[in-house]
């Protein structure tokens, strides 16, 4: 059957829009890598023109008049079809859209930018009553986003929905409340391990040469990758034919090369969307949640596991001779998987990672339902690390002022880091049951059929369908903590 | 006096169309310099979409009704006022984009595009049969382009206008007549010079370090320019504050050091446009021409002449003894401002230059006015050649297919290379009555007051004034090639 003209016309406005977005991405990636700093002005005009634009022409009154049109024939043909998927996440996008007016956008934007500089200076400064004027005025602008929304039992529920859509407070409370009560007697069982072997001089260009050796195996290719430097690792691409992975090499330690891994996973979902969804909004990883699931796997359970290094290590070992000749395979795999209560999250291990982000999520909850005033907040978190983790922040530069998440104006974004590894535990079991070789091809250095798997399962939907249909598809149900909790115990409690 | 509040809806408006303009600079850059190849393809549609965006805002009613509002205002403000030159320059840029209906636009940027992915082919395979259709469709839609226009004495004129608005055919015959004739005899009393020593083996890594140590004496600052490697250089700047140059090192010839310092010159004229012009449209050098004038006054003026290489010639030796520590300055700087006819404009010397231009120029009016047609193109030029430079190509590649500018669209660019090369002088004389000491200023590395003194007499205007009131402001009268032929005479004759 043919599609209507208005399909045609929808499509071209979409493809307009995903333009946009692809350059929105190219702008940040080239700000934290390429940009003169004195450049720094004119990218943030040029950002927030690019992001208005993009905005109205999202919700132009003709997108909703082609939507109104094209719902009826969209919902006649196959719900799994790339059309009827087209017509329904556009209608859902218009929908959102059209809720917040454009100064609210604008307002939250401007407080975010000036979250970010007041921020940049209370942390090194360890002052939390310099951000807390933000912090209130973020707050009470997020509640007024709130508004604009109606049918929600929860608040905290819409600030989720930007971006875990469709996930609701109530089931990621009951999640963490299983992993909290699974991860506590791991965390007490965690026996100390010595992992000094991985703070030595490590010269920069060894790691940058082993870190291209590992991404190539991966599957990174020079035609539509990238792989550059940056304070802070992201992934950012203009084009699923342009995945563009950043990492920070340290002088004295390995640390780079798990932040290249993650930033790979990030990396490779976007690459390996169908190609059929390029220009129509859809071809894009559908979550933070499952974007997240990626990264932590590529990052944990491919690159902390045995089978990695017992391909990688004698690789590693020979490209650092001087610091790992007399260090055997297993005690660096002890060292690298080492648990470990600490105050910052980033620096987290996998066991007391999603502790961190538990914390951050209760808190938020708190804040915006108003049952937390900022001014206690310091107080709050630092109760809190102890209850969850044992340890007290000494300063609230190592404790509430660590993330600039709240700062930038991010409230509902932590949950999906953990709901992310709780997810990417569920994949990786279903993935096994498919592939029960997949050790012994990672031991050979191999991850085509691993990532083919994922390609198939999971990358190439995008945005298709929700992302709990998506986590459906690929592994046959809700997600589900006990699998995370099990391979944290397996690994971890041995 | 208080700018009326139309004043602050129009610049609201400009800011977004010049926060697109940088973007699409940015994606240029990009596109030539760090893009993955794959990115080839959706880089194109971001491009398109960018552009076209950029012609809606520019062509919008509302900005028509916005200029109507504010004309009588602006009427009675000093013309020389940021204000004032506002309301002008974005009234005449308001007609223009209303002129040409956007199916055209897009037509032509599609046959563009078409065209050089042919001249691509047709190049190496020196086919310009293969070329030919393309190149009929070019002069069909640009004489419908001219078609959009009225109140023009010459089809020329309207494409001439799109480089160096306000210029006509006429002028530049007279201008370049007058060159003809002073160029000539220069050619025919050329010597020849051996250079063999520019074309030994050059490391690149030195080349990059001499490189960058020049710049850096030119005023190039790191926080807010870049220098990077591309196949054909060309300057993009996303920003006032941020400029990029790129070059291309050859292991086998010095030629990069002086595409360096042309593309500087583009460079440091965006650099220098007052910052009170940003996000105005009128924050950006005035036209091709001058811009020319600029790349070509640093390379050839400062950068072929015996006061720079009094500098930086002991530099280059020490960074190439071994090429260099045989040859004297004096031999050097011969070798470098060697004059022979040759095929390729992009490698003729300062004296030739003009001359392909020239025929370009000649030719490509003869065909937007139907009197020359496309399959008699390759034999006009080949007799333009023999009658100007007294060379004939052996081939169409080393003839009518080397340059891409008509493959591409572009009819009416050519001449503003020679009349670059003809104002830089007139600048070039004007500025050395205030400094007459430039020379020993150059002799001993510095210059800074060769930038101010560019900066204050014709960087800082941006689009303020019409490409020749900027050139009168700088010189104190219209184009004049007469500097231009002494300078080449007094240099090249002696």
């Amino acid at each position: 059957m043919t599609a209507p003209a208005a399909f045609h016309e929808l499509k071209a406005r979409l493809a307009e829009i995903s333009d946009l977005s692809g350059v929105s991405r190219l702008l940040l990636w080239d700000q934290q890598t390429k940009m003169p700093i004195a450049g720094s002005a004119a990218r943030a005009e040029q950002s927030a023109t690019v992001t208005r634009l993009q905005h109205e022409l999202s919700s132009a009154d003709e997108v909703g008049r082609l939507l109104d049109e094209l719902t009826p024939w969209a919902e006649s043909l196959d719900a799994d079809s790339d059309e009827a998927s087209v017509v329904r996440v556009a209608g859902r996008d218009w929908e959102k859209a059209r809720r917040v007016p454009a100064e609210l956008t604008a307002e939250l934007r401007r407080e975010g930018a000036l979250g970010l500089r007041v921020w940049a200076e209370a942390r090194p400064r360890s002052d939390f009553e310099l951000l807390r004027p933000s912090l209130e005025r973020i707050l009470e602008l997020r509640r007024r986003y709130v508004d604009c929304f109606e049918d929600y039992d929860d608040a905290y529920d819409v600030l989720l929905d930007d971006f875990e859509p469709g996930m609701k407070a109530a089931e990621v409370q009951a999640v963490f409340d299983r992993v909290k009560e699974g991860l506590r007697p791991l965390i007490a069982a965690a026996e100390p391990v010595d992992d000094s072997i991985l703070h030595q001089a490590f010269p920069i260009e060894a790691q940058e040469r082993f870190s291209h050796e590992m991404l190539e195996r991966f599957g990174y290719e020079e035609d539509s990758w990238r792989l550059d430097v940056t304070a802070h690792p992201f992934m950012s691409n203009p084009a699923t034919t342009d995945v563009r992975v950043t990492t920070h090499y340290h002088p004295d330690s390995l640390h780079s090369l798990f932040s290249t891994m993650h930033e790979f996973g990030h990396g490779v979902y976007e690459r390996d969307v169908d190609p059929a969804l390029d220009r129509t909004t859809l071809g894009t990883g559908v979550s933070l949640g499952l974007h997240e699931s990626q990264s932590r796997m590529w990052e944990n359970l491919v690159g902390r596991g045995r089978p990695f290094w017992r391909f990688f290590y004698p690789r590693l070992q020979s490209a650092f001779q001087e610091q790992l000749g007399s260090v055997d395979e297993q005690e660096f795999v002890r060292a690298v998987n080492r648990v470990e209560p600490s105050l910052i999250r980033i620096d987290a291990d996998e066991v007391t990672y999603s502790m961190h982000v538990i914390l951050r999520f209760e808190l938020e909850q708190e804040l915006i339902e108003g049952r937390l005033a900022p001014r206690d907040l310091p107080a709050a978190w630092n109760e809190r690390m102890e209850s969850l983790l044992g340890v007290t922040p000494p300063t609230d530069a190592d404790g509430v002022l660590q993330d600039m998440h709240w700062a930038g104006g991010l409230v509902g974004y932590f949950p999906t880091y953990a709901l992310g590894s709780v997810m990417s535990v569920q994949i990786w079991e279903r993935m096994t049951e498919d592939m029960p070789d997949v050790d012994a091809q990672i031991e050979r250095g191999e991850f085509g059929e691993l990532r083919g798997w994922l390609r198939e399962h999971l990358y190439r939907h995008g945005r298709k369908f929700s992302p709990q249909e998506t986590l459906r598809r690929a592994v046959g149900g809700p997600i589900d903590p006990e699998p995370y909790l099990r391979y944290l115990a397996g690994k971890h409690a041995a």
